[in-house]
């Protein structure tokens, strides 16, 4: 293949990047410069995906991975019941395979920015002697209903998760759909008084989620949705095992008040399963209820970055 | 040292954040919300730093690529004539060595952005085997008269340049001052047509100005302020070649009419120096007159990452 350079790179990118009227200046400036509805404030995150940790791709197609890359921002956007907008991303490109891997990775991302309607409207390419490294920065603006933090769980909360969990690495962690559309419509329905999406496993996220809160959570053994893509021939014990700590299921854990849990789970507002796994205790620390009645405290478990 | 993890350096970082009133939510939860004033929009700007390629650990303190990180971006909102307010941070640390790093190179960030007045709202760590990847998303706010582009320079334009060129990597490359102040001074003194900020080097620069605003460039050879970084024992014109090429300046190349650009060298309204280098013609192309009165192409040059 033929030696690029980063100019053509974002030359070709910005051919490529549709953006809509918010966008007043986009790539090819030092800034962008994004529109912005309402007084309500921007939302903000950012996620690095790393080769070797996130991804490998001898397993995986770049697309899948640029899709990827998008595609957790817009979990964390989903889990502030926000809508996303625009999108920045850096690249840093092992030198050797550089540019095959850019256009693919780019052409994943393209499509789900346009499934989502999220601008590309800026970046930053280096190359260099090691692993593929891709950092997409998401903006977003609340709903009319404003955020739903982490911090609002109260005591005799319902616990609701969307969809089934564990087993995300059988290839569901590329692939999964950001529940954006799913935050909205349960943000609509009812008064979400905290949520997270599961990242890091049920366990960690639940644990995250109720500190913030400074509260506890009790979860129900038997009610938690173990996913089809967990191996069946496991014992319960361990299939209960990976729904709580395989992580990136990139599902919504959040609280509701009882009166608001019993209205959403008897005329679900969207289409995907929906669960009540346990409640919020005024006691802080995050227990399960194994099958049987026995409480126990919740595994630790789920993925943590360790280094020394 | 005793070995860390992810959640521990968050909640490291969330202590040490100072925010201000416009941050709604800040370090803690899925996305950031961010306070915007007025209705000009928000400027987004992203850059990422690579280990091998912008910095070397075995010269450079950590803190000194930390507080780097932030400044080009803080150059970036800049050149832009915008005003930064808040920042999001991407990791990867490499594992042998992550906890070390990340402590000092946040607080080298942390310095810059209370000078500045930026708010550290957000990020994401990842450790891997491999080398250090610094990625931060800058957000701003215009001005009241607006942002400026690289695109609207003019023929008959003067071009203006602040500070002086060439040697940044005798240190200059970690420690520049970002002309935040400077490029709003300018801007509320005169009509800003076109800015860019010098961080490829004005030869490349003043092309990327030139190619947006479909206009041509000549720059003035004597003119060209030259930093007394530059080694003295070069040639003249081995000396210019380093103000033109080497890059990392960070200083601001700005087009305005004739006559603001008399007013703005007549009565700066800056402190930084502030010289005429050339004039926007209206044929395309990038050219330098020589001492004595010869016209060449302005010679290629400045960095480029390139990839197979």
């Amino acid at each position: 293949m033929a030696q690029r350079d980063e100019f053509s790179l974002i030359e070709d990118i910005r051919r490529r990047a549709v953006v809509s009227d918010r966008t007043l200046v986009g790539i090819g400036d030092d800034a962008a410069l994004l529109s912005v509805t309402g007084t309500d404030g921007v939302l903000v995150t950012l996620d690095v995906l790393t080769e070797g940790v996130h991804f490998d791709l001898e397993v995986s197609r770049p697309q899948a991975v640029g899709r990827k890359a998008l595609a957790v921002n817009l979990s964390d956007i989903a889990a502030m019941a926000g809508r996303p907008t625009a999108a920045v991303v850096g690249l840093v490109l092992p030198r050797d395979r550089g540019a095959r891997l850019a256009d693919s990775l780019m052409e994943g991302m393209f499509d789900i920015a346009a499934e989502f309607g999220v601008d590309l409207i800026g970046g930053d390419t280096n190359t260099c002697d090691g692993l593929l490294v891709v950092s997409v920065t998401l903006l977003g603006e609340p709903s009319e209903r404003g955020v739903v933090k982490r911090s609002g769980a109260r005591a005799g909360d319902w616990v609701l998760v969307t969809g089934a969990l564990g087993g995300s690495f059988q290839g569901r962690h590329l692939t999964f759909q950001p529940r954006v559309q799913e935050a909205l419509a349960l943000h609509a329905a009812a008064d979400l008084h905290a949520m997270i999406d599961l990242s890091d496993g049920l366990a960690s996220d639940a644990r995250h989620l109720a500190r913030e809160s400074g509260v506890g959570l009790i979860i129900d053994a038997r009610a938690v949705p173990i996913h089809e893509d967990v191996d069946g021939s496991l014992t319960d014990e361990a299939r209960l095992e990976r729904a709580l700590c395989d992580g990136e299921d990139f599902e919504l854990l959040l609280t509701v008040s009882e009166e608001d849990g019993r209205r959403l789970l008897e005329r679900p507002p969207i289409e995907i399963h929906l669960s009540q796994i346990g409640e919020v205790t005024g006691e802080p620390g995050c227990r399960i209820r194994r099958d049987g009645g026995r409480i126990e405290p919740l595994p630790t478990g789920g993925w943590v970055h360790g280094f020394d």
